[in-house]
């Protein structure tokens, strides 16, 4: 199938790609390799999944929906036609192909290069010169059996994914997986955010009557809410959920307040828009609700914070959200974060937590605000998650990773996951264990861990592989 | 001329400094060391420009204005007559030369021995011993042609230097420079920070005396303000000027407000002190006018964010502004920011954009608030702006660009400027060349890029020279 | 009395620890090492130092009051009952035995085993199967005269500590020391925290009696108040006191304010809750006015800024504060702290002056708030303190000395203090003259400074000592 001539191999993306010495070389390849991938948050297709995709070419699978690769390409100054306009298939990978050699120092350049050499052999530089005879080569092997997206899950070592789902979801496509047999087992996780996002009163009426029909709970009072998202959650548990997540600029916190929710949930129902300060408050309420529900299951809650979205108004009303024009915010976070942890902490109702932060100039505050929670009752009971979004690259996760180190437990880390909308992004694991396996192996090479391979081999399995099975308790095939 | 013996030459500031390997050393001596400068954005005097003046002395041209240079002084102790008090120049001199050898590990310990070599040929440490030999030795040859302010930019290679102006200057300087036959083009800035302060509505009607005076328009209420600096933003074009800028604490935006820029415009005149939100919102708006206007001529507008001055009363009411007392702030950046660039976006009416930041807590901020703007018009429209100020230094620079890199694509920056006052500061250019030439070089070294030099070198050479001169396009000579 | 065999020697915390070349281990080895300690700030016990305690175990001195390690513990998973409960001193030393190799990368790491070399001479890794073994070797070191508190010291080279001390505290215990002839000296710092802290007025009223007791000045009004602290400063100063300290979120300042401190104090007397800008307010003012007493007697103020406390409530109500659940939070810093110290420098009465804060993400905006008042006056008079608590360690160490090497000036900096409760954390300044060696080594070794070891090796021995002891001028023996 490698049609290909193997250039570069030798300087480029080497067998020790990332691993500066012997030890980080030896950690990386007897440790870390080989464990199974516990992809726990990502937005991959449950349909997709479930009904083993093949698709038709290398731009449905690379470029369709990955608003990074966008974003570079307008910066270059790309026009939108060929990104997500009317350019067919092949235009738009050429345009790409020529984007790629001006990506070079972002992570966009080490992750196409890692995707072309584990799912297609492919060892060149892409540009515009090969990128005719790479459309070729991917889009030949694409159309096999090897290629649907259970193969290529099963070709990385996945043994779970967790996708990311609304609570009217039906779960049908988890259902239909959970039957065939597959390699590995695939989850749903519990995205409710639309169940509190009562800024605009006619769209989140329309949300309440897909919950009330999901529920089989006619929502008319915010009691009904809880109820229908406790029966969800319910709903959720039986189908191996064990994780919801929640996409916020930061988290609210109201010490004393004469809002009540019920009273704003009733205001909304009947057509008023509520102030910035009852949205709030609403979300404050509504999230400890659930955080408790979460709780008394056992599950795991993500809390991905800091993201400022839809800056471009122009771009947002032609292409929707989630395009490519979300940028890092500079929110405030401790005081409020603190203040929602520990009212959830008092009555011991706080659930196993990942704080995920968009803007590194937060990573201490995450870091050390972990540190407050953890309360003996379990290994790493809130945990720092791993760099994300703008953050999941080489200098970010070390970032991530030395921060915890410092001001928290990294043996204890959950470590990585794609939270990746593409089939072709699970060399991100491979690159987060090279990173991870080079941070200790530089450590035990001038002298600051002691050269103890076999319990640093271990904390390395640990972060890759164990503290994640461990922590999330998934069910068992 | 060069009367010095040459002392630690091997092992201080080689011709290798900065570069620790051989890739960096290729990238740096083949494809970065011999590009034309264009200082797109500085405080030079176009007067002296254009007057070629030749300097007194060394603490002329050296000490005088320079508030890096006053601040490491006052740090160690150094008592002010010495600074910017009555000591004659050769004491002030003496003073400085036994600051030196305390700032090691600063900046201007980089600076003033790169400055004695490339424009002096001294190769020494400056210390109080040395103080008189080279005070003389600089002094000399100071008093040359060879050191006039054109021959300082010519012997740098300077393509083109961009001074900072106020919209009533004359641009008389630039005229007459304009016709003098240098090697390299002078253009004129528009920085119309004046324009909308109205803060102290006295100081702001005597500036619209000489605003209306400058333009020919009588400004009697706002529209005549901004028929004003339309015609002074003509005035500025016609002379060559493509470049704006603005220095803010942060950018204004309001959603929604019933505040008027007519009404406060009109109050001010009539003698009323506005109040901190008139100030905004009227800042707000005018700077929206203006960029508007900006966009239309296919200028590139600039702004510097993130300055906390004048922090010190008592040596302000002495020495006034720009004296050394301003630091980086902790201001809210990225909402307003976002809101601000949008506004513009909306209509597309967004000008090409330079960002900086002053506080390094914000790079991330910005290089992913350019990807929100950039739309695929030109190659790296927003940018994000090289490290300013007080990031003028190694680690500085080298954040912005791994931040640039990870979060943009450092392939289409417009690369550096000096932003300084003074004619002995152009191997700032060469320290960033370094620099830059080292972070590739590294990652080809180590296998996080191909080696190859052929493709880095081109990219190092847009970085250097290129980027900037198609982005900006300047008039031909 | 060392009787482990000494493993790993060579391989972990060898002489050469954290020094990566020639230039570092001679800078280290021969200008650093040898300095005396001038802890001048931490919160041992006066009495303990007096009355020259023996510790009756190794948990006890190791374990009791570290919530760094009970920290850890918790994060790890460890029942409470070992960390703070009922368990015995041994089982709790098992279990941190067990937690330390879970630690790694973590400064309780690199700490742990320092501490074992160098006041036990053991040389191992401490795990769950050496505990007993070492548990046994250390307390019989520690029941010897070699291991009281002064020993301990003495032992470290140590001349001179500072303690943290109440206002209202008779300092017996310094009187005592004082003629205790011992080979270094002890000094009480001023920490009026409780002073100025209005929030509960019932406590207040309490700590004003205790007040009135000590400075013999009846407290009946705010006058009253000023009159019993300078009242104590006077003490303090006697006793050879020549710093103060102060722990806030952020520094108050009111530019113009219908407030006052006289009526605020009046109505807390007369039991009224302020409100939070009147307790604001009365903190500024009051610091304010502590501020220009310190600058009147020639003192040192610092301020440790940043700390988000006592998050956890559960635990509070358990264990009351300082026991490991305070973090870092993002306060805004720099337009109140110019304003507060500007404030006093207006008059000439700002004092040296510590900024420490806990945020690295704030210590541009410190490094560079200190240039704003650095007068002339004398030597690095406004000082940006070394990395503090959570920022103990080599990258917060790290990148407190970069920055300040960048936007200051490194060689005037008064260096590293434990701000610790614990007798054995005196290898601290080890570990801080380690990195600070190498990182002006490394330098040295790339170039970036001339390898002119003489100049270098004095300005590591400024950093080590004589800045610090020039500095702060406490009193001759």
């Amino acid at each position: 199938m490698n049609i290909l001539p193997q250039r570069n191999i030798q300087s480029y993306i080497s067998e020790d790609f990332l691993l500066s010495n012997e030890f980080s070389r030896k950690l990386y390849h007897c440790y870390a390799k080989n464990q199974p991938i516990i992809d726990y948050h990502n937005h991959l297709s449950p349909e997709q999944i479930s009904n083993n995709k093949i698709f038709d070419n290398i731009t449905e699978i690379w470029l369709k929906g990955d608003h990074y690769k966008w974003r570079a390409m307008r910066t270059l100054g790309i026009d939108e036609s060929y990104i997500t306009g009317n350019a067919n298939d092949w235009e738009k990978f050429e345009k790409w192909a020529y984007t790629v050699p001006y990506t070079l120092r972002n992570p966009l350049y080490h992750w196409t290069h890692l995707e072309l050499q584990r799912y297609f052999d492919i060892h060149d530089v892409l540009d515009q010169n090969n990128a005719l005879e790479i459309y070729k080569c991917t889009n030949e092997q694409l159309n096999t059996a090897e290629f649907s997206t259970q193969s290529l899950l099963s070709k990385m070592n996945v043994e779970v994914v967790c996708t990311t789902d609304d609570p009217t979801d039906s779960l049908e496509y988890h259902r239909d997986f959970r039957n065939s047999g597959s390699s590995f087992q695939m989850f749903p996780a519990f995205r409710p955010d639309k169940s509190y996002t009562i800024d605009s009163p006619d769209d989140y009426r329309i949300y309440l009557n897909k919950l009330s029909e999901a529920s089989g709970i006619s929502i008319q009072n915010y009691d009904d809410l809880l109820s229908a998202l406790l029966n969800r959650i319910g709903f959720f548990h039986e189908k191996g959920g064990r994780i919801s997540d929640h996409g916020l600029e930061n988290l609210y916190y109201f010490k004393n307040s004469s809002l009540d929710a019920h009273r704003i949930f009733k205001s909304v129902m009947d057509g008023n828009i509520p102030t910035d300060e009852e949205v709030s408050f609403f979300k404050f309420k509504t999230l400890q609700e659930l955080c408790k529900m979460y709780h008394a299951k056992g599950w795991t809650q993500q809390f991905h914070l800091g993201a400022l979205r839809n800056n471009n108004s122009r771009m947002f009303s032609k292409l929707g959200a989630d395009t490519g024009f979300d940028s890092i915010g500079d929110f405030r976070q401790a005081a409020s974060l603190s203040g929602f942890l520990n009212e959830l902490d008092k009555t011991d109702q706080l659930a196993k937590t990942i704080l995920y932060n968009l803007n590194p100039g937060d990573n201490e505050v995450m870091a050390t605000m972990t540190g407050n929670f953890n309360d003996g009752s379990i290994k790493g009971k809130i945990q720092f998650g791993s760099g994300w979004w703008f953050l999941d690259q080489k200098d970010g996760m070390e970032a991530q990773m030395n921060t915890l180190s410092n001001m928290g437990l990294i043996s204890c880390f959950v470590g990585m996951l794609t939270d990746s909308r593409s089939f072709l992004s699970f060399p991100r694991h491979e690159y987060f264990r090279r990173i991870l396996c080079d941070l200790f192996g530089k450590d035990m090479q001038n002298g600051e861990l002691p050269q103890d391979e076999k319990w640093i081999g271990k904390i390395i399995q640990d972060i890759c592989y164990y503290n994640a099975k461990d922590y999330f308790q998934f069910p068992h095939k």
